[in-house]
């Protein structure tokens, strides 16, 4: 288990990781990742570097441990009322949240500082866990439903190889269309 | 267009290129990538450091510069006669190079120190090109085959999204589930 890890529990360890988290997406805003420093961090959370170090490693496992923080879905997806319709809002936002420069930044940095992989595999299970309740609110409906790996790999898997290898080209239109591959031309189309 | 590709022209650059990618492939393996410095490759490969500055702008550039060219594909992909057992056998191989401790590490560094993208794109037009001649055989031989950015949707994409957010599992026999998925059930089975 990494230190981080072992340092998730709460009290004084939760307050010290909540401020610092904050220093960093303060001063993401502020002075941008390129210019951002471990010093820096800790003065602007109130605690010395070596807390950071201790707890963090360095800087990149630091990033990661925010990204993820920040690519955690507030909301359930959307009810629209029908498996279509709500994959595709899901596709659509999923889409639009990580294609942007912000989105492409953390997920970038989810990857990069995380040694061992807990990391780039939370942000994969956010990701199952949305289309999960998504694809039961289906089932719960009376409709087909593809299994949520089968979702993984024909949704999910296209549009964040595209966002890191091949970012042009990413718009809606292309949600969609891996929308009606995974399930189908719709009934009178 | 950035400082490396202006210095790709032959001559005294491409020399270089050569002696300070090679430095990095030794020190890689001699003394790994956590304890590898830009002064350490530059006195391998003979160079000041700030040739390597200049030249590549940081560690991480050079290392994804290093990692895109390990990810060239030598050769072409193995004709077996039909278009099943040709996409069976080259995302089998893909799969292996790609999910081992050195492919996951190459691609991470290609995308890490990769701030235009260009060193992404490359990686993934390799995988695009290797399909293509996969695909245009199997056309020749008179076979009903699937667009290119199909088979990199359906192919490549759940692979690669594996490898990098969900390492377990990953198997032939879910590289062969794909395709499967992509070419339907095979007459008879």
């Amino acid at each position: 288990m990494s230190p981080r890890q072992m340092a998730r529990p709460g009290g004084r360890s939760a307050r010290v990781q909540e401020a610092v988290h904050t220093a960093v997406r303060e001063l993401l805003a502020e002075v941008g990742r390129e210019a951002l420093t471990v010093p820096m961090v800790a003065q602007r959370a109130g605690v010395t570097p070596s807390t950071v170090y201790r707890r963090w490693g360095d800087l990149a496992e630091l990033l990661s441990d925010v990204a993820v923080e920040r690519l955690r879905p507030d909301t359930e997806p959307e009810d629209r009322g029908g498996l279509r319709a709500d994959l595709t809002a899901w596709a659509e936002q999923f889409l639009d949240e990580m294609a942007s420069a912000s989105g492409r930044a953390y997920v970038r940095d989810a990857l990069l500082g995380d040694p061992d992989g807990g990391n780039a595999g939370q942000c994969s299970a956010y990701a199952a866990d949305q289309l999960g309740l998504v694809l039961a609110r289906a089932r719960a409906r009376g409709e087909d439903t593809p299994e949520v790996e089968t979702a993984m790999d024909r949704l999910v898997a296209p549009l964040m190889y595209r966002i890191l290898f091949r970012p042009s080209g990413l718009t809606p239109a292309y949600a969609r269309h891996l929308v009606t591959d995974l399930l189908g031309t719709p009934d009178g189309a």
